[in-house]
């Protein structure tokens, strides 16, 4: 099962969390940027470049301490075609050098339209008789505001293929409150999709306890995030928010169960652009701050 | 404003619809397939071309009949890199052709993310001082479940460059009821999504009387759609659900308010598929289906 896979290399590199590779050119170093502009030029194949570039070191400098990377598809998109292209690319790097790949890519929609989603990013697409993966993630993270509907496609391709996903609940910005913490008669907005998703997915649990249907709920509110662990027990948890928003390690911590199991926490800005804060090689500084990290969350959750 | 100009287009034509280019492959009719496999391969970017050809000769038929086009952004991720580069060169080919463009992609996410995405649909992207438009869209679907972070990044786009969003309210698929139809101490949950978009739009309304925070409300659930109408006063509405999926033009006429302003009807399979029904070449059956829509619609909605 999939998210069996992610919790064993969680364990073997004693790490439960995932770099962010939300690449803005920005934060690629100059001369990686020159160089790929002085190539392509000014171009959105140029900036991508650059961007593919600066992922292919970071990927070769994390790989044996993190054990899962997120790509937030946005970054790549906002680069158009190239941007796609890159985004394949790292994604077939990432998991040739063992990395879980999670495509945040927070897609949602129904019926054929969700299965084509699904088809993307986690299956494949026939073309007459021959199979492609456009976009082979091992897990995808969806939105459930459409209800059911929206996340049986996908469950479907999870069971079938060995895929999993990660269901927005508990967002880590400011407002998700807005909607999110809106009481229901039986509990708050976030609690009812996390019901829906644990009904779904009940009877796939694998290995370790959890179903497909992961679930992602912020480290910058704890509360609710303690609340998902303890209603949600079937239920595999991703923790954004942690470091540049806020979250701290003693936040997240209630995220775990015991043994360090059902939860993995994100850096994105953290770990990429550690050479912006800490100077040096950027690869050597996202490499320090990610083992930085696994040593921050070791003091309260225990592996 | 944007929807300004979706409303005179509608007006002119008098046709408040929107053709939905959802094209799957099994759409695509055999000669366009076989020539586009023959020339590129049993590949994505043999299945992509054919969707291009197919795209360009449906747009073509419908150029003074529809006014705007949706293009549903999941079967072209399916196709991966080329998917993409044809779902941006449809976009241009369809705004060169007048047509205003909806990219229904239901993006959502927070931030720095949302306006990557953003930029990457209404916006431009700046590398090294050259300005790019990566997949120019007039105009966006978006998903509002992570609250007003989410929305406010592209409301400063629409603002800034004139186009315009429709957010996720009440779709049309069976299950939307599960989350969006529970109820809050003031209503139901899709109607407090509902209040958030005119909160954040207020203001910003133009000659119509709209802002440019639209809401999609599906023709399937015919009393939530009249309920929206009747609260969201100055909210443009996005109706799925006409035809394949069984709305029908007696429950999409309350989505409008007098003189048929403030709402696009969408009918995807019922135009596209036309050939597949009806026999003859796949253009003439789109362009004759689109023209039967219109009258269909017109039986109940007064321009």
């Amino acid at each position: 099962m999939s998210f069996d896979r992610l919790q064993r290399l969680i364990l073997e590199r004693k790490n439960p969390s995932v770099a962010g590779l939300d690449p803005r050119l920005e934060y690629v170093p100059e001369e990686l940027r020159s160089r790929c502009i002085g190539e392509y030029g000014a171009t959105l194949r140029g900036a991508a470049e650059a961007v593919f570039a600066f992922n292919a070191g970071l990927l070769d400098a994390l790989t044996d301490i993190v054990p899962a990377v997120k790509l937030q598809s946005a970054f790549y998109e906002r680069l158009g075609v190239p941007g796609m292209d890159v985004l394949e690319r790292t994604i077939r790097l990432a998991r040739e050098l063992g990395f879980y790949v999670i495509g945040d890519m927070k897609r949602g929609d129904v019926g054929s339209t969700a299965e084509a989603y699904s088809d993307a990013y986690l299956g494949s697409v026939e073309v007459e008789g021959s199979l492609w993966e456009p976009f082979p993630c091992d897990c995808l993270t969806v939105n459930a505001y459409l209800g059911s509907d929206g996340l049986r496609p996908f469950l479907k391709t999870c069971l079938e293929r060995d895929r999993s996903v990660f269901a927005l609940v508990k967002t880590s910005n400011p407002s998700s409150g807005e909607l999110q913490d809106r009481a229901l008669s039986d509990g708050p907005v976030y609690a009812a999709v996390g019901r829906l998703l644990e009904e779904l997915g009940a009877g796939a649990e694998g290995e370790f306890g959890f179903t497909p249907l992961g679930a992602v709920a912020g480290a910058t509110h704890p509360t609710q995030l303690a609340d998902i662990r303890e209603t949600l027990k079937r239920t595999f948890l991703l923790v954004p928010g942690y470091g540049a928003q806020g979250g701290r390690a003693e936040d997240v911590a209630c995220a775990f169960i015991e043994g360090g199991l059902g939860a993995v926490v994100n850096s994105s800005r953290g770990i990429i652009c550690a050479w912006q804060k800490n100077g040096g090689d950027y690869r050597t500084a996202a490499r320090d701050a990610a083992a930085a990290m696994r040593e921050d969350l070791a003091r309260f959750i225990k592996m």
